[in-house]
């Protein structure tokens, strides 16, 4: 299965001169869908990881599966003012600009070791914010995968030099 | 098990006097987290949805996994401005003001058998726009699952009014 054709390419979104990579096709089509996490289990079941990590809110359409399916327990990441508990927080530098990523402070403690997951890899904005805000806890991150990686970005940058090793399903140049 | 014991209470929260009901703790214990996904699927497995349609955030969390689990298609609703594709969306009421909420122009069809997932019901208003904008897609709504019903507020008459049956895991009273 290529899974490049369950993505569906949107011009001019969110402005004029881009192309959003839409994966709702994926979630669609169960085939496609399960595919997807399949072969993210495949690459990191024997990772040892004890938590998956995601952002809101795409993230957490392929997180939540995965540790459902790999056996371990689920922590959201998400904008300040969206979880309820006690709140650790980083705020990370863009390219314009900034934000703000939370996660409940009991959701990672020392220790533990801690797979990201994330539907996209860009400028790999988002992805520095969750690394930070893991190891800021303790936790220690044993890999990070992602659904696409836009290659012609800087993702691949921003991870090697954060010094996490990352993989990807689906690769767009 | 008893789920119960994985939500955990959060008082004044989002506003003063009102009570959160937290689910990050069944997220982070993988025996809750899958017997929720387990006894929703034990619920909904014959019920002959063709597709689960779940509100962003939570509801993403379970509704994934579970239309993994059944074999079938996985619709997520979103606030305007947060699906790339043309939207379909529906503004509706609620009891100080009103929302909106959209999916894709092709995420549901006519004839469609829709199973609603998310992880509360409490005033009902997520849940009748949710309704609302199934039924405008032409979908037939099969039925709607929640992880947990608050049962000291009206989203029990909500869904009757709206002539959707529901069943929920943990009620609070």
């Amino acid at each position: 299965m290529n899974l490049r054709h369950y993505v569906r390419d949107i011009p001019d979104y969110p402005k004029k001169g881009v192309t959003f990579y839409d994966i709702t096709p994926i979630l669609a089509n169960h085939e496609a869908f399960n595919a997807v996490i399949d072969q993210l289990y495949q690459k990191y079941k024997d990772c040892g990881a004890d938590k998956i990590v995601a952002a809101d809110a795409r993230g957490f359409i392929f997180g939540a599966p995965l540790a459902l399916r790999m056996g371990i327990g689920f922590v959201p990441v998400r904008k300040p003012g969206k979880l309820p508990y006690k709140n650790r927080c980083v705020t990370y530098d863009l390219e314009y600009g900034s934000d703000t990523l939370c996660m409940h402070v009991d959701a990672v403690n020392p220790g533990d070791k801690i797979l990201m997951i994330d539907d996209l890899l860009a400028t790999g904005g988002t992805a520095e914010g969750m690394v930070k805000l893991i190891r800021d806890a303790g936790g220690e991150i044993v890999g990070a995968g992602f659904v696409i990686q836009l290659s012609f970005l800087d993702g691949d940058e921003v991870m090697r030099a954060a010094g996490v090793t990352y993989d990807f399903l689906v690769e767009i140049k």
